[in-house]
């Protein structure tokens, strides 16, 4: 694809794409167990911002990998995150029956295969990596694991269920998020990354700060967002965290200074790409558009 | 260890062993989420028959392999397993209160707590192999994550589900029970025959034969104990299968035809074995545990 092409552009093609590698990864929807391969691709295709995924191909792009050894480090980030999403919606998490402007799993298929597909869908994210991944797959393997498990976003998912009515401080609340989303967020980046050239030290210390800044970046926003947005524009219940009290950047900072803190973490990430050349130039548009999404 | 021990020894031995394993490598209770450790640590440790355990450490000595080398084969396969039973027990599937004689996870910790916990075992699985794993650490995480997946055990747990109630026949529930347990023993005997030295085609497929006929014996003695077992010697609710209108063995062959199966079983694993030297001793011993055991 011509390199110069307006971010709206390559960011379509790519979630076409990553669309593709999912479709053809799943088994199909009649493999028996057919309810249960159903539930898996409901829960995976069709929808979504694919964030993780255009990380993990910007990763690439910073050290030059070929897009298609990039593949199944996006496939797998996206399984992981879509499994997520489905054990997070069960009624005895948050108990949400409205995802990406569908019903979710659970509501379609029932409890018990939601949480078969969710965990299914884990144990395919790693077998992908296993397989497939030209580069590294151990490596690869280990670091989307321990981005997945109880000292990542499992683990950050424990801590949010924990704070449910209890008085969060903002060390706190930033603690969680770095494990809840920022741990995955951060996982897409580098399993991006390492499909390409090896990096310095130096390097890699500035893709870290990158990685860090995007992946709470997107938390803030995510709960102004619950503030400001409606159901419609979100494809979710809006306003839940509130109504859960759970506490948010905007219930402790104030509407304005959450505002404030996104732009803040947007200018870090864009600093943290400034000794790259314009192989950055996805990262640093993908920020841009984390920072100033509306939904 | 002496390699003439009794069996007896040499398992409770290797139990031991794989719970030092285990506890080492599980987080302390302690750290945070501190709550999620803990739920994690209840479900893996202290009890079950660590068969599949057993299983690795009697592959490896197949091959050959350094018992430390089997070390972290053992431990990712009994995680899956331990992530499977939480998930199991919840109120959604089969809805248990009791295992290895305990509260189930859930009954202890809270439903979202048991399902974060059972998510996070089976990342922990894949981070345990793919970072420790001397030998093929890539090869070992994929042949852990397709037994674990859709076309494995969470794939037998969804036609499992499927099955309440419904007319089964003998072949369709052999289908189900090759991937609901058959697929996750298999990958025990195999993770641990691959930490030691290459076999040739003619071995590999003794060594099919081996845990496919141990893997289905298992289900069918669980089937037998099932009918015959009390919950103080089984640890868990006893006839739940029949009170659910599950199929089963004995449900479709009748008591005396499926203890037959098993004694038929138990002589094919012990016939795939017959090319083996020596090395084979302590598979041959797990397969006559396996069809002999009363709980």
């Amino acid at each position: 694809m011509n390199p110069d092409v307006a971010f709206a552009v390559w960011s379509r093609e790519r979630a076409q794409r990553i669309e593709s590698v999912l479709d053809a990864r799943l088994a199909p929807a009649t493999a028996t167990p057919a309810q249960l391969h159903e539930a898996m691709r409901y829960a995976v295709l069709g929808g979504g911002k694919r964030v993780r995924a255009l990380l993990a191909y910007a990763g690439g792009q910073l050290t030059g990998a070929d897009t298609g050894v990039v593949d199944c480090a996006a496939a797998a980030v996206e399984l992981i995150h879509a499994y997520s999403l489905v054990h997070d919606d069960l009624p005895c998490m948050d108990d949400d029956i409205l995802r990406r402007g569908k019903p979710t799993c659970h509501v379609a298929f029932g409890e018990a295969t939601a949480l078969l597909a969710g965990d299914a869908l884990q144990s395919l994210a790693f077998e992908l990596l296993a397989e497939v991944a030209p580069r590294h797959p151990a490596a690869q393997c280990l670091l989307l694991a321990r981005a997945s498990g109880s000292r990542g976003m499992a683990g950050g998912q424990a801590i949010d269920l924990a704070s449910v009515g209890a008085a969060l401080d903002l060390q706190q609340l930033e603690t969680m998020h770095r494990l809840k989303t920022g741990a995955l967020i951060h996982a897409a980046v580098r399993l991006g990354v390492n499909c390409g050239r090896a990096l310095t030290d130096v390097e890699n210390a500035a893709v870290e700060r990158y990685a860090s800044a995007v992946g709470l970046a997107f938390q803030v926003v995510d709960d102004v967002l619950d503030v400001e947005g409606s159901a419609t524009t979100l494809g979710k219940t809006a306003g839940k965290d509130a109504a859960q009290g759970k506490p948010t950047y905007v219930s402790l900072l104030g509407l304005a200074a959450a505002k404030e803190r996104v732009e803040d973490l947007r200018a870090k990430a864009q600093a943290a790409l400034s000794g790259f050349g314009p192989g950055a130039r996805r990262l640093a548009e993908i920020a841009d558009w984390i920072a100033l999404r509306s939904h």
